[in-house]
């Protein structure tokens, strides 16, 4: 069975270039990955915030929050 | 041809979860990843920072720098 991962992002640039190299390099074999826009999907950030997301991008892997660079505050997504 | 995909870490807690989260979870038909303890190859230091790693733990992909989390500074590491 594959694992969910979740990448919430919001657009920025550093989200996609997160986005394009690391959320597209796991292995699709493991992982179903979904992409997450919270600047469009606003009704998800308590979801990210539950899981632990401070900011994005994050991927999601078995209930724990990995911020990949920095792009943007969760707070300001809100 | 697989591409390179280096994961730079110190040891620390952060540094080996995301090892076993993040790094390990890349696609192994399309990446080689090389884990680099930089606390026990000081030398390599100077490589990661000019790949733009100012933390680890750190993936460096196609010569950029994905920060994950934050376990320690490239600083206390030289």
């Amino acid at each position: 069975m594959k694992s969910k991962a979740l990448f919430y992002h919001a657009g920025c640039p550093v989200c996609v270039d997160a986005e394009q190299k690391v959320a597209a390099a796991l292995d699709p074999q493991r992982f179903d990955v979904e992409i997450v826009h919270l600047g469009e999907a606003k009704e998800r950030v308590a979801e990210a915030e539950s899981a632990g997301v401070k900011s994005v991008p994050a991927l999601v892997m078995d209930g724990a929050a990995y911020h990949i660079n920095f792009g943007a505050d969760l707070a300001v997504l809100k």
